[in-house]
Parts: C-alpha cells; sequence; structure tokens
C-alpha cells in the first residue's frame, strides 16, 4: 500500500510542511548522496590574505598580527547592499532608505551593508575548528551586529553561512556573511507576527513552550549544553533541519553574555560536526532569525536561534509554488542519528 | 564605485526582492552559464509507455488508441499526498485530513491527491511542442482541475512543473505535477490575504492594477495575446522570471473558456520557447497561482496567473533565512531581450 504522509504546522509562522516517509530513505543514504566536490586551490583564493580594508581583525591570542590573524571582518567586494559612507564602518550613518512608488509599485535603494566574515583556514569550517576558533567567530558576529545597529536606517541584520556549492557558495574558503538592510524581512516578519499573537493569547512565548516540551519529549533534541539546545524541529523543512536556542528566553542574539557566547559557539561548533560526521560533508546554509534592530520596536516576545538546513533536496515547483516543503526524513529519526554520532 | 541595489516590493505579498545590478551581468551571460545534462535512454525510460492504470488519456485527434497518445495522467507512485480510495480517479471522497494536537504541535495526514501528467514525446517539452500539442495539456490541466476540486477534502490543488535537474526533476522525460492537498499553502494564503486587503481597500483587482499598468508602461511586457499577456514581474524573485496573467479579471484557472484555453496554451509554449532559445535551454520551474477550491470560499478578488522561475541562481543562507531573493538582472532588462527573441 501507497504510504500516506504527515502535514506538520510551524505554530510560529503558520507554515506547513510535509514529512514523506513513504518516499523515506534511511538516514545512511542521505550520507551515501553524491557530493558536489568544491574546492579551489589555496594558492589563488582571494581570502587567503589579511584584507587592508578589514573592518575588524581578531588573532587567537589578542589582536591580530599581520601574519597571526583568526578572523576578520571586511567589506563585501560586490555588495547587495551598500552605502556611500559604508567605508566608515558602520552601515551608512544617516544615509537612509527613501522610498519611491512607481505607478502602484513601491520601490527603495538598497541602503545597508554587505560584510564577510572570514576565517583564516582554508580548509577547516566549523565542523573541523577547536571550541576556541568557533567562540572567535561567534564574537566577531556578535561584534559586527553591535556595530551595524547603531545605523539608525538598519531595521535588520541578516548573518548566515552558505557551505558548500549546492548550498549557493561561490568561494569555497569558509567565509560567513552579514548584510545589514532598510526593511523587516517577510520570513522574520511572519515568525515575528505569529509569536507576537501566541504571546498575546497565551501570555508565553512560543519557542519557549516548544522547547519545554521538545527537552520533555527528548526525541527531537540533538544535543544539550548549559545555555543551548540544538533541536531537529517538529517542522523541519529539511532533511537534518537543525535549530539552537538558547534555553533561557531571550530576543536578540546580540546581547548574549560571554559565559553564553562561549557555550553557543560549542553547541554551534558539535551541531555542525556531527552534521559533518553523519552525512559525510554535507552542503548547508545556516542563518540567524532574530529581533529587529533595538531602535525600531522591543519584541520583547520573540526568541532569537539558528537554523541550519543541510541541503538534502532540491526545492522544486511544489515547495517554490507553495511554500510547504517536504522532507522524506522525520525529525525524531534524523535527531536520533545525530544524537548518537560522538563529537569530543 | 560600488553601486547600490533596489529593493522592490511585491505589492500583492508584501514581500520584497533585492534588483542588483552592480553584480550585474548581460543577458547573454545567463545563457553561457554551464547546464547540468540531464538525459535518460529512452528504452529506460519509465514515462515511455501508456499507463494502464492512466485516469484520462488524449490522443492528438480525439480518444487515444493504444499506440497512439499523446498526454496521459497518472497516480504517482511515490505520492507526497494519498488517500486509500484514490484508486477511484478522485482525490479520495470523504476522506478528509484529521488535524491533531500532540503537545503544543499540529498536524494532520497527507490526504489528498498526487498525479503525474505525461506528455508522449520523450524529448519535447512545451518549449518545442505545436500550439495543438501545448493546447491538449493545458486541457488535461483544466480536466484534471474539475475532477479534482470535486473531493469536498481539497482545499487547493497546486499545479506545476520541474524542467532540468537543477529545477529538482528526477525524470527527464517532460512530465508536470498535481497535488491536491487539505490546506491552503502559506504563499498562496499570503497573495490571497494581500489581494483581498487591495480590494477592500481601492475596491479594485491588485492584478488588474499593476497589468494595465505594466500593459501601457510596455518594458515588462514579454508576450501579448488576445487574452493573455506574459511579464517580466517588477519584483521579480529570479532573472527572467515571467508570469502570465489573463487580461480580463478571472480568478480560477480551471474556469477558462475553450478559446481562452487555446490561447493561454499558445502563450506558455511561447513564452518558454523565447527562454529556451534565449537562454539555451534553462532549467526551470513553472506552477500555477489559482484560487482554493470553490467549496470554501469564494475569492472573487483574486487573479490566476502561472509563474515561469528559470533556475538561474541558487537560493542561498540570504534567501532562505530572509525570504528576500536578489536578482541580477533587472526584469526591465529581461524582458527587453525576451521581447525580441522571434518565436513562429
Amino acid at each position: 500500500m501507497k504510504s500516506i504522509s504527515e502535514l506538520r504546522q510551524d505554530i510560529v509562522s503558520g507554515d506547513w510542511v510535509v514529512i514523506a516517509t513513504g518516499r523515506a530513505k534511511r538516514p545512511g543514504d542521505f550520507a551515501a548522496q553524491k557530493r558536489v566536490s568544491f574546492s579551489q586551490p589555496k594558492s589563488t583564493c582571494p581570502f587567503e590574505k589579511r584584507f587592508s580594508d578589514a573592518r575588524v581583525v581578531y588573532g587567537k591570542n589578542g589582536p591580530a598580527q599581520e601574519s597571526d590573524w583568526w578572523v576578520q571582518t571586511v567589506p563585501n567586494k560586490y555588495p547587495a547592499f551598500d552605502s556611500p559612507r559604508s567605508s566608515s564602518g558602520g552601515a551608512g550613518k544617516g544615509i537612509c532608505a527613501v522610498f519611491n512608488n512607481k505607478g502602484p509599485y513601491i520601490s527603495t535603494n538598497g541602503a545597508g551593508a554587505h560584510e564577510v566574515v572570514i576565517t583564516a583556514d582554508h580548509n577547516r569550517s566549523f565542523a573541523t575548528m577547536t571550541d576556541r576558533e568557533a567562540e572567535l567567530v561567534v564574537h566577531m558576529y556578535q561584534d559586527r551586529f553591535r556595530m551595524l545597529q547603531d545605523d539608525a536606517c538598519v531595521k535588520y541584520i541578516s548573518l548566515f553561512h552558505n557551505h558548500g556549492k549546492l548550498a549557493g557558495a561561490s568561494i569555497a574558503h569558509p567565509h560567513s556573511q552579514i548584510i545589514a538592510i532598510p526593511v523587516v524581512p517577510p520570513d522574520v516578519a511572519s515568525s515575528l507576527g505569529g509569536s507576537e499573537r501566541y504571546f498575546a493569547k497565551e501570555k508565553k512565548c512560543v519557542h519557549c513552550v516548544m522547547l519545554q516540551y521538545d527537552l520533555k519529549e527528548k526525541i527531537r533534541v540533538v544535543y544539550s549544553s548549559k545555555y543551548f539546545t540544538a533541536i531537529a524541529p517538529f517542522a523541519s523543512r529539511t532533511a537534518f533541519e537543525m535549530r539552537i536556542f538558547p534555553k533561557a528566553h531571550q530576543s536578540r542574539f546580540e546581547d548574549i553574555a560571554p559565559d553564553e557566547q562561549k557555550d553557543f559557539a560549542h553547541v554551534l561548533r558539535v551541531s555542525l560536526a556531527k552534521l559533518y560526521r553523519g552525512l559525510k560533508n554535507p552542503d548547508y546554509n545556516f542563518f540567524l532569525h532574530t529581533a529587529p534592530v533595538k531602535n525600531h520596536h522591543s519584541y520583547e516576545h520573540y526568541h532569537w536561534h539558528f537554523e541550519i538546513l543541510p541541503k538534502t533536496a532540491i526545492w522544486a515547483g511544489f515547495e517554490i509554488g507553495t511554500g510547504i516543503e517536504i522532507s522524506t526524513i522525520s525529525p525524531e529519526s534524523a535527531a536520533a542519528f545525530l544524537r548518537k554520532i560522538k563529537i569530543e
């Protein structure tokens, strides 16, 4: 008999996903998928050098010397968002977006910032970093958030990382990107709205409620530390999706304290190392969902988190046309598989 | 100097896209992109035969004989949605989705239908069909819609086509898919909401307003016929995106009259032929956005259309994390390029 799938609702956004285990593969099958080779020689890599226009550079033991840097943030050479004053290191203070009407249409200039966070090792990404190395990258993320949010024109800061060619990386050398933009993005607005409605009705944070349930049920938990939990979300959009949440309610990533930052870097590294070992280095995207910058609205009901989406399938006509993603393994099976992989 | 991009709003959904011409390519550059080879031998193709469990089969000149079929609709062998009674040819009459609560979560069974519309020629897709051949496929789409909408449990019917490996096709032989589902998908719900709000405020259909403006401005029009227009939308989500709209207001695809159907098939064929010639057979997805099935709500304010999204770039961490897509060519340049390509 044909098996019937399950539709699961993301209770924050209201979106649906399909868990189609009738088309299922076992966890090991994903590891056996062909990987698209993506190596670029170190000798011609544009990210091997310490940039002279780097905005911030850290060494592993304090301030970086010319030849001893670990992580640097540089302006993107081909920015999707920029401002005439971006060379100052901020997002172009005071140069705000101007909204234009043209017939029925609305547009604005792409005022903001587009930065690249580069780590020094050509071959080692989060999965194969040390905790200390990962911590410095997370510290850099926070540092740039705090700098960019000062711009009165910036409404949202997007942080993301593309690993591998299928995940959209064009340069193989590990790097993350930070884009500051003058609007609240639709996917974030949808989650903000959902968590606001839930809070108004239940007087509770919807993410806290899910987190408490998942920590009690245990079946979707991949890894837990003092302050953070990595889970395979109930309404996963891809096979082996993971989300990392602070256990205590917190609306903004940039507000984490130093010991939380250290702990978060550890959980991010361990989660990506489990993916790397379990699925044999799959391509993936990870990104941050956090509240929009402070000076516009408080958004106290929101609960920040990182989402890690391995590129285990292509979103085709159904997914793009409906917004409903089909996953061929249940989050519970994915979590059980990833939980078992030991990372030192 | 770095060039600043433009943020454009989809005034129906409220979503934003980025037109980043600073990272721009010329139209010809897209044609020069490497195509992923995707040919499968005819001898082992599972779609070469006329299926014994086909639900509907048309020949080119009336009822199809065993060896003389042009288009057939068959149940998907690995359905994402299904029902125990689907073998009757409907979407499982009376077998409705049951919504379950589990802790804070909501799920339902994937009750519905999943069908495949297969044309007989292993190598010729819409771009290289005749008008008559395309018309029969469109007629088949409408036929299946009319059958599937009769099921009281079906809320929405998704029709889509994946062309090429990058677009998610797993079988090279040209085919479309129809999925009937028990919920209104989030992306459709967002557009329905947007067009309803616009109608309530302006007493006009938002798509009619855009269409009239685009037909007057001409710069985004790719091709026009008696009843339909193919345009490169102002807020395009990908380079060379096209949308085909009925010029007169109409909420549901399945309501088109025979002469409209013929005309629509012609415009769909010509649009895809322009893409095929201009960009040298790129991978693409197309899908239908139409109002949910009648028996649930009228949705008179909605204006159905097809969206054609060529796979000219990978949606990476920024796009997946924010819902904002970046396109590296303006819709106006794309339309000018496609307009010039002559199709007989």
